[in-house]
């Protein structure tokens, strides 16, 4: 089994603001070439932290993959020191030194001594394209250990991981195999971590080479099953097994599989069954609307959405009657329904979704506490209704209110949300 | 200056699925007492991992803060190896044991041999209690150096962070203290990193203690300031003209400082002037509307958003006229303004912000590729309109366009969006 160690490069990782998020893009992708993360590091724009991080990586990792410091600026270092950690040169590469010429002039920026640095490349790598971006990534290999740099910003790194950095090192992970890891991710919504901890008791010991792991979070419990055999075939089916069993055990709370979002499920739905769907939101303002919409090819089942924040907006938009709201509330089972039959009906489409509730953190009665939140879904013939109360903080609410939201046209769609 | 090093434990961080957000929080706090964070690193549950990383630590690092693994399950093994690399004997802690007790039996919870392993702790260590929590973090110094232990669930790490971690801290730092630690951040949009380091150039060496740094993202370029100096007088005076004259040379172009987010600046700036608005998404799909709303109290100046998604939704909603959609595209700046009044109009809001874009993967052609962004803001005397074109994928260009449409609100209500 090989391992691998990712460092994320960039003192704006070790200040308060932001998280190393590609991190977990990579973990994923190794794995699925058989590589194990087995430490992540985080080090700042310092020469000496670099240095040392990259020289202990390369003790305790056979692969090494850094993100961030190839930009053109004086904190991009990491060109120059893993030149040096390697003990190779930097050398101008003229084929990305043409892409970036090309890519600046048709943005009618200029070719500036900063932006051809980006240019220079360790002697003997292997440069990996950027086709959304200026830096390249690059592969380089020493003895039985490799090394792979990506930019920070997650878009490029992902793009030009996928399109030549991911092929790369599955080359190097075939020439070193020895062993096989196996792992896959169950999504669920609707049971808490203890529910599923119970429901998979007899699981946790069942099988020597396999593992679960349950982790909670707003878009519910993931479940892990990790296998780790010393054949492929085996591991195979033991995956096949486990897997086979913890689906029996959550039955249809299980919503997705592998790196599937609710969302891509439900467009996948809707796409199956050729239909539409209108949204109507209040506490959400727009987040599941969002969601539906971003999935690529999203115009062939949603039209519009409509986020009505205010008692006249769900009056205006969708004919929510004054009186209902003045007797149930904005907030209330009746509203919800009323909303979703209006943006059906408003839009001509086959399903209408609402959601109205209060993320907080002000707002909330003791009747009708911060975290209540109702949903409806409306299709020609009725409509249906759901109400959570969720904790969390207003962000917290308001996703866990969508991914409820999208979970209740999911379990519309499999036939299982009719009360 | 004390260096900390933040260490975090847990397989399931170095799965694809879960990132350490824990040490957010800890960066923030480690910096208000003036303790710098120089490397943070995720282990898994391997007690050799977690060993060698601790051992590393204390060669590195005069603060090392851990984060998990000191839970009931066989998988928490931080206190274990804690007692060992530090070469003290595991004790039952009677105070701690008694608190388990009580807070199991409150719950009617049964007291097992697995929950009372959370009451032995390392000799010498000094208990942080957890009072939303059964697992106790502790605190303990060994030479110049000093360890804290938390849980990894982050409402306990941080409650006991909050009520007692963070004061021993400062005991400890007061006691080694040389020298203060300021960092700043400043948020800009509109520039891209190559300009700002022009811009910036003769600032990066202006000051010995002071260092710049530079983050591109979807939501603009931080920039970073940070100050090192003996004494805190000084080191505020020396913060206090780098951030001048940064200020100076991005002009408008910041839109930010410290925590402060585009949505949290734009919800002030219409709250201030007592202006209201609604939007007209397309591209974006409910992200701008979203985002207006993710601030507390957003009522104030947000009623109502519209996702126009398809052509008909457009004409029905915002009386977008067909044929200007026929001859100009639904991509084009007339149709942007189109939107933007109609938002206007039928939200009878001060304001109407709309977008619309090819956020891809498909549907671009020569004249208007993936990433062609047109965004319009009406008053009640004009609409102005922008247009972009964003890189990346489809979930970048969206971020990067609600990014873009928020900042045309920005500064046309301080006064400088009229071309």
């Amino acid at each position: 089994m090989l391992h691998a160690e990712i460092i994320a490069i960039g003192s704006e990782l070790l200040l308060g603001g932001t998280a190393d998020t590609n991190s977990l893009f990579l973990a994923d992708e190794l794995l699925k070439i058989g590589i194990e993360v087995r430490y992540k590091t985080v080090v700042g724009d310092d020469p000496k932290d670099i240095e040392h991080v990259l020289a202990q990586g390369f003790r305790r990792a056979q692969v090494l993959i850094t993100t961030g410091g190839l930009g053109p600026t004086q904190d991009d270092l990491t060109r120059k020191i893993v030149a040096r950690v390697m003990g190779r040169q930097l050398v101008l590469h003229e084929p990305t030194l043409k892409a970036i010429t090309e890519r600046l002039t048709a943005r009618k920026r200029p070719v500036t001594a900063e932006q051809t640095t980006q240019a220079l490349l360790p002697r003997q790598a292997h440069v990996l394209p950027n086709p959304v971006g200026t830096a390249p990534g690059f592969f380089l290999t020493k003895e039985d250990r490799c090394l792979m740099c990506l930019p920070g910003v997650a878009s490029e790194m992902k793009r030009i991981f996928t399109e030549s950095g991911g092929a790369r090192l599955e080359e190097f992970a075939g020439k070193a195999a020895s062993g096989t890891l196996l792992r896959r991710r169950l999504r669920t919504f609707g049971l808490t971590e203890s529910d599923i901890n119970t429901r998979l008791a007899d699981l946790f010991q069942a099988e020597r080479g396999a593992a679960i792991g349950l982790q909670a979070g707003e878009a519910g419990v993931e479940i892990s099953i990790t296998i780790k055999e010393r054949d492929a075939q085996t591991a195979q089916s033991v995956l096949k097994r486990m897997e086979r069993a913890v689906r029996e055990r959550v039955g249809d709370h299980l919503y997705a599989a592998g790196s599937q979002t609710m969302e891509g499920v439900v467009a996948m739905q809707l796409k199956a069954k050729g239909l539409t769907v209108a949204v109507a939101e209040s506490c959400t303002g727009g987040l599941v609307a969002q969601r539906l919409t971003s999935v690529p090819g999203s115009s062939a089942y949603f039209n519009r959405g409509f986020v009505v924040y205010s008692d006249r907006a769900k009056t205006d938009l969708l004919k929510v009657s004054e009186s209902l709201i003045r007797t149930k509330g904005a907030v209330s089972a009746e509203v919800a329904q009323a909303m979703a039959q209006g943006a059906r009906q408003r839009s001509e489409t086959d399903l209408g979704l609402a959601v109205t509730g209060i993320a907080g953190p002000s707002g909330g009665t003791k009747e009708k506490p911060v975290g209540l939140v109702f949903l409806a879904l409306a299709d020609k013939r009725q409509a249906i209704g759901r109400s959570f109360h969720f904790s969390g903080d207003r962000e917290g609410i308001r996703r866990r209110s969508s991914q409820a939201a999208l979970d209740l046209l999911r379990r519309y769609m499999s036939g299982k949300a009719i009360e």
